[in-house]
């Protein structure tokens, strides 16, 4: 049985968070945690805590709670970010520019290893942490030579579609799109979408519908 | 009897989603569309194209399709995008900057009225629209004086909760948070999150779990 096909999406949304949830835990110094505990610090209720993690095993003691770092070893484990993944991203405006300076990537093993442009003004510049861009004719060999696994999208919305096509190509089967544009993907590829200007369009509903103003 | 408290949060996304592409229809000189054209344009199938229209009213005519100007038209005020919205952001670090400059956003009507920051070294900084970054101090007055509607974080973790209490001191009821951490808002407020370590880790979830990578 392919258990994991049953799992809802915001399942694996919330393990996620769960996973900060108990670094922090750790590094504060905590060696156990309640379902309630945990739910508390991410915002759930303890019942959808439970429901999550049974999904994958039985990883707590009735009445004692989890252990923080086991939990967040099996977390991490589950959800493949027990090692670091290669990352190159393609439009390198100031979103780009921006993406590759985030800290927070690398902090949790997504580390960019290569960045490309079309833009002949912008090819060639280096970074300070050492990347150069590329031109975006490269993007085929580079994924090569540098293993990239996860390409990220940063381009103008128009060229969106063909540099996913590139990376494709290219044998890189997980596509994360900051373009505000619906890109195509075969079936046995994968596409995440990061869209500012939905999330806002979601809160003026919201304002509008649930706090009438 | 109120009816938008049953609209599922995915509906009101993929609305987001139809708007745009009607107005690239329109754009392009289309009067009508079918439901089985919009939804092959958002990468969903048409039953749910007239399932989330169906919450609230009837659009199209059967055999003929949805009115394309009519039906955006429609949908911008379920969305309450038929007017601008004001934005205040705070954190004006390399993700603040980029969102500054992010052209989608005032092409949507989401106009970011005031920047802030703490830093000294930041504050009174001019942007070539205009907007000078203020002291994070000065929130509650810009507030009130630019009527800010939303409050967008991009400040690090650590003093995001802060921020946030600023603007719903202020009486921003509405935030949207891109620092990676849990925000606590009370139940008369609003709160989106995106977080781009999470969709990453839904990706490799797959990586692995879908594609066995």
């Amino acid at each position: 049985m392919n258990r994991d096909s049953k799992i809802p999406k915001a399942t694996i949304t919330r393990l996620s968070l769960y996973c900060r949830q108990l670094e922090l835990l750790e590094f504060d110094g905590y060696r156990m945690v309640s379902s309630e505990k945990l739910a508390w610090l991410c915002r759930v209720n303890p019942a959808q805590v439970r429901k999550d993690l049974g999904y994958f095993g039985e990883f707590g003691v009735r009445g004692v709670g989890y252990d923080v770092r086991d939990l967040k070893r099996q977390i991490k484990k589950i959800l493949a970010i027990n090692r670091d993944w290669n990352l190159g991203i393609a439009g390198i405006g100031n979103l780009g520019t921006a993406l590759l300076s985030y800290q927070n990537f690398p902090a949790r093993g997504f580390n960019f290893v290569a960045a490309f442009d079309s833009d002949p003004k912008k090819i060639g510049k280096v970074f300070s942490s050492g990347l150069v861009i590329r031109d975006v004719d490269e993007l085929k060999n580079a994924v090569k030579e540098l293993n990239i696994e996860i390409g990220v999208i940063t381009t103008p919305p128009a060229v969106a579609q063909g540099i996913v096509d590139l990376f494709l190509d290219a044998n890189v089967n997980a596509i994360l799109n900051f373009s505000p544009t619906q890109i195509h993907v075969p079936e046995c590829c994968l596409i995440e979408n990061i869209d500012f200007t939905i999330k806002l369009d979601v809160l003026t509903y919201k304002l509008k519908n649930e706090l009438g103003i």
